[in-house]
């Protein structure tokens, strides 16, 4: 039976992180680990991540990886994982210099090894104008392939907008 | 009993206003004050103006406050308020000096306050790439927040899309 | 009997395209005209036209016309036709230096003559941070207001997010 996966989408600020805890405490209760992709380059980033830790339970685990996530998902203690989330891991895998078909690649392997039930959150970035610059549309392109992967073998996928879900599967 | 709160999201030109005027219509007829929170600053900004002006109804009355909009609210003579737009209001906050949280405790206050069946209208801004500069980020983040408050207090909620509404509650 | 129209919306990679096709298939077998606006300016651009290409039935007819859209409509030797996409026509014609209420005119013309079954494709471009370029900007006013056009006169209308459908229509 393949494990069950919920795909949580949205814009930024749109309460996609909220939904997604709610949902893995409901799955998990305080059996969880949460699998943070975000690395703190600067002040902003650093109070971000500061401001979603506070927010989660105590209970849970937490495992910080921004490029090996698989590894970090087969170290997981508890059979549930919230991954927040894949839009930052695609970008922390370009930035280190990973070509499109080698991250998309990593996104296909971590969906076909998981046994966990695995709940990714993950940004929409491509309604907006087309980005001047050429990395941004690279990126757009990649992070879309990606999220069309994970929410095509997922069990259960979201649309948050303005904190509310609408059921995409 | 809480007032009826009718909240409208989508992106630009996808027909939110029309669909919130449509929505006022049926719920206030002739009796609706229209609370605009649109600053004319330039030529382009005036036309839009105009061009929504010359749409509604003639027997609307028309409030414009960019800023104490609680106030407008509470001197409308009309039960159905429809207010053009929340993301307008928080930009202008944002332009006047207000901190974050400050602009956060106006958006609670209104909704807490408020006694009239609201129809309120809004822009979704964070479907795009990140933003290059820390200002566009903050507003993204603002009214993602604002939105969150306004949407979890509604009565009932749509995202526009080309015209056409989708029901988020 | 007004003639079938399947309008497909979303952003970029969101897999407009791909549920298309799929669409334009189940209607017309291997009985389709698809009917490109794309121009290749650049490599960027002429990868991007290869790879969907490759991406279609072999049976197909391609008709490539990025202005007179209506015109390569009238040619087309299938009663399904899959028009791909809104977007850039819209953009090709303001590039041509066509003003705003030609452009829509162009729009409604096509949607009133067509008598095949037509799917559309589009893109979503409202959802970010206002442009800082005021070209940017008309275009996602005009752009806004064709496909409104668009999906009014629609028999269904779908949105797309990471590959799924929602249903506006």
């Amino acid at each position: 039976m393949p494990a069950e996966l919920v795909f949580v989408t949205g814009g930024a600020r749109s309460g996609k992180s909220a939904f997604a805890e709610a949902r893995a405490h409901a799955l998990g209760g305080a059996g969880v680990t949460y699998l943070a992709t975000a690395q703190a380059f600067d002040d902003e980033m650093r109070d971000r991540i500061g401001r979603h830790r506070a927010d989660r339970p105590a209970a849970w685990d937490t495992l910080e990886e921004p490029l090996d996530v698989a590894g970090a998902l087969r170290a997981a203690r508890h059979p549930v994982v919230l991954l927040d989330c894949l839009s930052l891991w695609v970008s922390n895998l370009m930035l280190a210099d990973h070509p499109d078909d080698a991250i998309l690649r990593r996104v296909d392997d971590l969906l076909a090894e998981n046994t966990r039930t695995l709940i990714v959150v993950t940004n929409e970035v491509g309604l907006g104008i087309v980005p001047d610059n050429a990395l941004a549309r690279r990126y757009r392109d990649v992070l879309g392939w990606a999220n069309q992967r994970a929410a095509r073998a997922s069990t259960e996928a979201y649309l948050l907008a303005s904190g509310l879900p609408l059921r995409l599967k």
